[in-house]
């Protein structure tokens, strides 16, 4: 790894990377013990009015939701795509709780942010949507680099 | 998972993600059996003018060369962040060998593409260099998405 911090959630350069419209990246481990990773629309909310927590909206029994049901253990990589993609971060947490209340208006509120629109385009009968609670244990900043780079191409 | 189709790595709908300037998401397991993802540079090649491979060059004794080291399984997440994010291809893949031989060229290559400079700017006599060579085993991809909310935001 390049040089950088072990930085809080609570952070400006850690909040600034859930403001925007990166997605994470989230590594979970499958049935066999091999990891697996997708890109999911992220959320940095204080659970209780209390500590800073982390969303991932998803849907019942998708690979990601079976593969934290059974083991919680996540890790989440951001890289900021909108100023300088190589300042980064990643975060170690775990899946402290998931509940389906108010995931269907939680995952409108992504919607909006991600693509501008007041409602999901792809809510379905079919699926029941489901909001993981991520609390954030180890999280390491790489701040902006090659910058110099960047403009030229 | 939304819609999706299995894709073989010669198709060129997965090729257009290893012209780009697209970051892979790099997923591997640790020593305790939990998930690790790092951004990575990435590369589709020939391997001895037969089956295409794909290329990671990282640094001897970093987390992800300690993992694979130890478990050899990945996998890798890529979103089309310049004309469409919402399309992305997820591979499964194994890392079937490991060389330092040519590493410091190959990262000279990567830089040429990722930044466009001719040589790598981080180069140390304090790490060297080591390719990773995957073997892709699965590839699923989702075509773009949303494209009409892309143009609003």
């Amino acid at each position: 790894m390049s040089k950088g911090y072990q930085l809080d959630i609570e952070n400006e350069h850690v909040a600034k990377f859930f403001e925007s419209k990166n997605f994470a990246f989230l590594a979970t481990v499958n049935k066999d013990g091999s990891p697996q990773v997708t890109p999911v629309w992220i959320d940095l909310v204080k659970n209780n009015d209390e500590d800073s927590i982390i969303l991932v909206n998803t849907a019942k029994g998708r690979l990601k939701h079976k593969n934290v049901s059974r083991d919680p253990r996540v890790s989440i990589s951001m890289i900021d795509s909108e100023t300088n993609p190589y300042s980064m971060i990643t975060i170690k947490g775990k899946v402290i709780e998931q509940t389906t209340e108010g995931a269907n208006l939680h995952i409108d509120d992504l919607a909006k942010r991600y693509l501008g629109t007041d409602t999901y385009p792809a809510h379905s009968a079919d699926s029941e949507r489901i909001i993981l609670k991520i609390e954030p244990q180890q999280i390491f900043y790489i701040p902006p680099r090659y910058s110099q780079y960047l403009k030229k191409t």
